[in-house]
């Protein structure tokens, strides 16, 4: 089965940013209410009407939307954006969002805050959400130079709980073998490293046509 | 570090179900949002109220919380649950959520629907959202029989793209070793099985105070 390709839009800079500018506080909106609708303890009075006006916001965002999800586009000018990615969307409210930080020495690093949307055992952050970050992470590493990368293996050893809160991220590219690209990661919080995680990602053979165009931390992952 | 200690509350099962008919309509209303959050086209008139309407919900809900995360909780018959859980939550407005259906042999599959929320490359489903179910999913698999498992090793092989859609996750014990328990899963949708993975899970030495009393699907992961 083939991915749906990336899409080509007609679209400036300028004008990215003005969409990001008004959905990504919506987004940050949505995040504050998932957390409340965990952690809240009010009655029917509150719930009640909290469905109802939630429901309403929702039918108003959906009277103009597009078909189905949001996909991966770039624009001629080659900046690419994935909003609704489940690690990094700006505009997804379930995603925490992970912002990477590219490092000099093609080093890639992430500092996630994890509150209780992300929680496995009791105050600790979920061990499949650890895999969620590290698998993104370690494609964006693998990702560099503008290639695009897919994951082929991922292996993660689980050291310590990781309690939720301030959590980092670290990956680098161990070595390199035709189109396998070799990457070790990281994640740390509380006492220390919480996971160990190495991963095997692959350039597809159909990247060649996005190599120039899409930039470095929009790749899919 | 250790982890937070799963609580005993003295509520009955007959009051757990209501709190859970009271909320669980407030997170499905919330996971309409975040898909519309991702997907909507409307303008500034719109999206400006709908921030606002938001934010004023998410006071309200606020007014009585718990000061941290729902945590792991259970009553004197043994019941469970753990809403804020990343994968399972009830409450949990950023989780699919995946319900796990035990089956008679011992294994476990789960149906999950994933929308525009849980995307990664175009029109597929995160890698690491993939990681996220499995992982889940193969620890309520190592923890039936009502002991407690944690997460020692994951490794996952991505075989194919998988659709955003419906997927299936199953999962079984292939074998035990002293506190070892070793699970295999697969998820498949499109056309067929897009991951294979292998984790060796953990009964942790703390875990004997909990194994009569915690339900199968509520363990943590």
């Amino acid at each position: 089965m083939e991915m749906t390709a990336f899409k080509l839009v007609d679209v400036t800079d300028a004008e990215v940013d003005a969409l990001e500018a008004r959905y990504g506080p919506l987004a940050e909106a949505v995040r504050g209410l998932v957390d409340a609708t965990i952690r809240s303890r009010t009655g029917d009075d509150v719930v009640g009407p909290a469905i109802a006006a939630i429901e309403e916001i929702t039918a108003r965002l959906r009277e103009d939307q597009i078909d189905g999800p949001a996909g991966v586009n770039y624009n001629a000018s080659g900046r690419a954006w994935n909003w609704g990615n489940a690690a990094i969307g700006l505009r997804n409210g379930a995603a925490p969002p992970m912002e990477v930080v590219h490092g000099a020495d093609g080093s890639m690093t992430a500092d996630v805050d994890l509150g209780a949307a992300y929680e496995g055992p009791p105050s600790c952050v979920h061990g499949g959400v650890s895999a969620l970050l590290l698998d993104h992470l370690m494609g964006v590493t693998a990702s560099q130079m503008g290639r695009v990368t897919v994951t082929g293996t991922l292996t993660l050893v689980y050291r310590n709980p990781l309690p939720l809160g301030r959590v980092r991220l670290v990956g680098r590219i161990a070595r390199e073998e035709g189109r396998k690209v070799f990457v070790e990661a990281t994640i740390t919080g509380g006492a220390g490293v919480a996971l160990e995680a190495e991963g095997i990602f692959i350039i597809p053979k159909w990247s060649g046509d996005f190599e120039s165009v899409v930039q470095n931390d929009a790749g899919p992952s």
